[in-house]
C-alpha cells in the first residue's frame, strides 16, 4: 500500500557555503561555477517503512518522528554539509536520517533551489557582481531528488532525478505550426511564422547516480547549463512545433553530457494571439491566449542519439 | 518512453444539465442528489500513441490533433452528454475521442468539478434554494479521472479514480498528539488537547469501474457524501494524530460503500500554535504556524476492514 | 508626507469568544447571530506620528516599536477582548495601542475575517451544526477598518469602514446587456439573456461610527446579512448591466439599515462566453472568458433613496 | 461620489517597437536604453464622467462604452504608438480615448510593464544578447500611471506616477537592528549583524509630468536605473533598519534626477531567522519567518535633500 509521511516546504538558507568549482564548460553556456555565498532550498522529506503502520491503524505514535523534528533536522544539517550542490545536500541529509532512525526503511529527499542573482555594483574596473546583495528571483529554478533506501548497514540511491523548472521563453519569430489534422473541430489557423511562448521543465538522470552529487565536479551537470542549452537551441532552430523544439533540445543535452542516461520534458504552450499584422516589417500586436493550455510530456535516452 | 500531449485547464460550463437522482443515502450525510442546473468542470485531456513519435523526432505534424481542437471537442460534447456526473462526462468524451481519431491509442481524461452552491432566497414557506443564483465557491471540489484505451473496435477503462480535494477542517478541541519519538531534534511539545486543522484530499476506486459513471445511481459514490463522512468522523473521534484520524475515515468509507475497492488520502497538517492558554474554560488564542507543512499519504482497501 | 509603518497578515484565532446575539433580522436573510466558537482575523496594524521621522532620517530607532512586538500585542489582546465583532476587536486593540505608546499619534487597524462554516453532523433530531468541526472556507469574508487618532487624553474614531469582500455569484438566466455604444471598436454581441457572473466587494459606513462596534447589536450591520441582500436582489431583479444590479443592491441596503450613511461597491465582470445555444430549452454550453476584466466602482448615500 | 468603470488586466504585446535611446547614464547603472524588440504591458483603463450615472440609476446603457471595446481600443493603439516608453503609451491611448468619446470627462491609464530579459547566445565575439529569444521574467517590473482630464478642446495630465515594483533583495551581512523600544510585548532579539531581506516598490513623480513620456529621453527616468540605485545603495550602506535604508535610497534618487519632484516607498521586511550561528566565519543557517510582515510607507521630496 501507499504509506509515507513527512515535511514539505522547509525553506533553508545557508550563507557562505562551499563554492562549486571545476565544472566542465560547454559551448552554449558561460556558466563555470558559483560562489554559493547564498545557497537556499525548499526541501521536502518523505519517510517510508512498515513500522509506521501502527501509527495509522492503532494510534500508536511510538515510532513517529514528528515532522517538526524532521524540519529541525534539515536545518541543523545545513550547517554540517560540506559540498556545493542541491543533490549532494539531499543525499547527505537522507543518509543522516537513515543513520539516526533505524526503523525508517527509505527516505525520499527533494528540493527546489531558490535562484539568487548577484547584482551588479560599481567596482574598480566597471561593474562587477556584488558579494553582498542578491536578488531573490522568481525565475526558473534547479530541482533535485534523491530516493535512498536502507541496504544492510548502509544506504543506496534507489532513484535520482535532477532538473530545472519554470523556464519561460518567447521567441519573437522563426516558429511555424502547420500541417496538423484539419477537421470539424479545428478553428486554429495555420501559422508559417509565429511568436512562440513556452514554459518548460527539464529533468535528467545519470547513468551513475553518484555523479549527481557533485563530488566530481567534472561529471556534474549544472542546471544553469541545461537552461542555457534550451535557450541557445531555441535561438538557433526554426521549429515547426514545441514537440520538434524539445526533441532538438533533448538531443543537444544528451550530446553534451555523456554521463546522462535520459532527459525528459514537461512543456506548456502559452503562445500569444496575433491582433495586428498590418504593421511595417516584422512588427505585430499580440494578446494573451485564454487559459486552456496545451502541454507535452516526453522522455528521451541515449538511443535517440543513434537515429 | 513517456510520450503524450494534450490540453489542460479547459473550463466548461453547462446549464440545465440532467439532474443526479436516485443515489443511496447514508447516515453521515443529507446529500441525496443535485439539480445540475449549473454543472462545471475544469478538464484535462491527454492523448497517447506511437504514431505521435514523428511529431517529435521529424517535425511531422500530420497526426497531430491541435490542442485547440481538443478544447473545441470537449466544449462541443458538453452539449451532447446526457448523464449527470463528472466521471460519466469524462468517459463519454474520452470514448468519442477514440472513435474520432483512430491513431490515438489511449486517452486520459480528468477533471476538477467546480463547486456551485445554491443560495437561499425567501420563498412561500421561508427560505429555499434559488434555482437561479449560485455561489462560485473556492471550497472543496470533486475530482474524477478516466483512463481509456483502445481495445479492438471498442474502448475499455484501464484505470479510474474519483475523489474530493481541498477539504479544510478545524476541530477546536478533542485532539491529542503524544507519545512520539523524543530526541535532540525534538522541540515540539506534546499536546493532550489541541485544535487540529487539516487539509485533506480523498480518492477512491470501484471494484467495477463502470459504477463510477453514475448510470446506476444506487451504485454511485457522490463526493459530497464522502466529504460528509470525513466531517462526521472528525466530529465523533478523539484522534491521537492525523494518521489515526484518516484511518478511521477510511474504515467508515469502506464500510458505507461495498462497491469500493480502495480509498486513499493525502493529508496536510496546518495546526495553529497556541499563544494563550490562560483564558477561562476552553478558550484559547492561537496563531498561524510557519509554512513548513507535515503531510501523510496513505491507501487502504477492503482487507483493512477485516482487522 | 506619507509616513507610517506596521505589521500586516497577522493571523489571530480565538476559540470560545463571546457570541454575537440580539442582531435585528431582515427579510432577505436568516442570519440572527453567531456562536463565535471559532473567531479568526487577518489583522493589519498601521502606526503614524511625527516622532517616527528620525527612524528614517537619522537611523534612530529609539521610538520604534518593532513590528514583531505589534504582532505580539495583537495576539495578547485577542484574549482580553470581550465583544463579538471584528470592528469591536480592532477598536479595542487600537485604543490599547494608543494608551500604551504615547508617541503614536494615530493607529489604523484593519482586518479580513476568516470565514468558518459550521459543518452538519447527525443529532437527535436530524442533522445539526457541529459545535466542534468547522470548514475553513475560501469564500467571501467580512472586512473591518477602524482609524483611531489621539485626542487629548483619549482617542476618537476618525474613519470607519465595514464590508464584505470576495462575493462570487452566477445567475444562470434573466440578465441582459444591450443598448451600449456601437462603433469600430465594438465586437461584443448584444445579449437579451445571458448567464451573468460577478465578483463583488461591498463596503459601508455608519452615520455614527460607534454603531459599527457591535456593543448595541440592534444597530450592528452583519456582513452575512449584506451578502444575503446581494444574493436575493440578484435573484429578484432582471438586470440590464452590472451597473444596474449594484444600484439595486445599494438601494436595498440603505433601505434596510437607516443607521448607514453610505454603501459602495467594487464589482468585476467574469461572465462566461456562450459556445452552444442550440440545445433544448434554456440549456447552454459556456466557456471561461479571457483574462481582461471589466470592473465598476460606485458609491451611494441616503440621498440616492430620495429619487 | 465615486463613479468609474473600466477594464483591467489587458495584456498587450508589441514586437519591434521603437527603441529607447539617448537616456542619460548614472554611476549606479549600466542601463542606457533598450531595443524594445519585445514590449509588453498589463494595462488598466478607467473612465470617469457624470454622463455615466444613468447607467447605474436608470439601467440606461446608451453612454456605456463596453469594457470589451476598451480592450480592443488598447490593442489597436499598440500598433499606432510611435514612442518607446510605458508612460508614453498610456498617455497616447488616454488622449485617443478622450478624442473618441466626448462624454468621457477623465481617463486614468495605468500599467505594469512585463520584464523580458534578452538571453545570451554564442556569437562571433563570445556571448551576446539574442535578438530573438527572451525570458518572461517574474522579477521586478516597471509601473506607470497617467491620469488625463478633458480641458476644453484638449486634455491635460492631472496626475502622473512612475515606479518599479517587486524588487526583492537580500544583503547577507552588514545590517543591524538595535535600540528599539523594549517592553513586555518585545520578544525580538537585537541584532548587530543580520541578513536583511526586503521587498520594495519605488514610485516617483516629475516636476513637469511631460518629462515622464520619454519624448526627451535625456529627461526620462528609466525604472531600470532606479532599481540599480536601490541595489547599489543597499550594497554600500550599513543600515540600522529598513527605514534608514529607504531614506538613503530616496536621497540618492533625488540627487541623481533633478527633474523629479518626489520619490516614495512601500517596503516589506521578509528577513530570515537565524538557526545556527556556531559555524565558521560569517556562515549561518537561516529559516523563513512566519507570514506576518512588517512594512513601511514613506515619501520624500526635494526638501529632504537640504537637511
Amino acid at each position: 500500500r501507499t504509506m509515507n509521511y513527512g515535511k514539505e516546504k522547509v525553506a533553508v538558507y545557508r550563507t557562505y557555503a562551499n563554492p562549486l568549482e571545476g565544472v566542465r564548460t560547454i559551448p552554449e553556456s558561460s556558466f563555470d561555477g558559483r560562489d554559493n555565498i547564498l545557497f537556499g532550498l525548499e526541501v521536502r522529506v518523505q519517510f517510508e517503512g512498515e513500522e509506521f503502520l501502527p501509527s495509522f491503524s492503532e494510534a500508536d505514535n511510538s515510532k513517529v518522528v514528528a515532522t517538526d523534528s524532521m524540519k529541525n533536522f534539515v536545518l541543523h544539517q545545513a550547517g554540517e554539509y560540506e559540498g556545493a550542490t542541491a543533490e549532494g545536500f539531499l543525499h547527505f541529509v537522507g543518509t543522516e536520517f537513515l543513520k539516526t532512525y533505524p526503523h525508517v526503511e527509505a527516505v525520499k529527499m527533494s528540493a527546489k533551489e531558490y535562484p539568487f542573482d548577484q547584482r551588479m555594483v560599481p567596482g574598480d574596473d566597471g561593474f562587477e557582481p556584488s558579494d553582498l546583495v542578491f536578488r531573490v528571483s522568481d525565475d526558473e529554478s534547479a530541482f533535485g531528488e534523491v530516493f535512498l533506501e536502507r541496504k544492510e548497514d548502509d544506504s543506496r540511491i534507489k532513484e535520482q532525478t535532477s532538473g530545472i523548472t519554470g523556464i519561460e521563453l518567447v521567441k519573437v519569430k522563426g516558429n511555424s505550426f502547420t500541417g496538423y489534422v484539419q477537421d470539424e473541430y479545428t478553428t486554429l489557423p495555420e501559422r508559417e511564422d509565429r511568436a512562440l511562448y513556452i514554459s518548460l521543465d527539464i529533468f535528467w538522470t545519470y547513468s551513475d547516480p553518484e555523479d549527481a552529487l557533485g563530488e566530481e565536479p567534472q561529471r556534474y551537470v549544472p542546471a544553469e547549463q541545461v537552461r542555457d542549452i534550451a535557450q541557445v537551441v531555441f535561438h538557433e532552430v526554426d521549429s515547426n512545433s514545441i514537440q520538434d523544439l524539445i526533441y532538438q533540445i533533448g538531443l543537444r543535452v544528451l550530446e553534451r553530457y555523456s554521463q546522462l542516461e535520459s532527459v525528459s520534458f514537461e512543456a506548456n504552450n502559452r503562445t500569444w494571439i496575433e491582433v495586428r499584422e498590418d504593421l511595417e516589417g516584422d512588427a505585430k500586436v499580440l494578446r494573451e491566449p485564454p487559459r486552456p493550455t496545451g502541454y507535452q510530456q516526453f522522455s528521451m535516452d541515449r538511443s535517440d542519439l543513434e537515429e
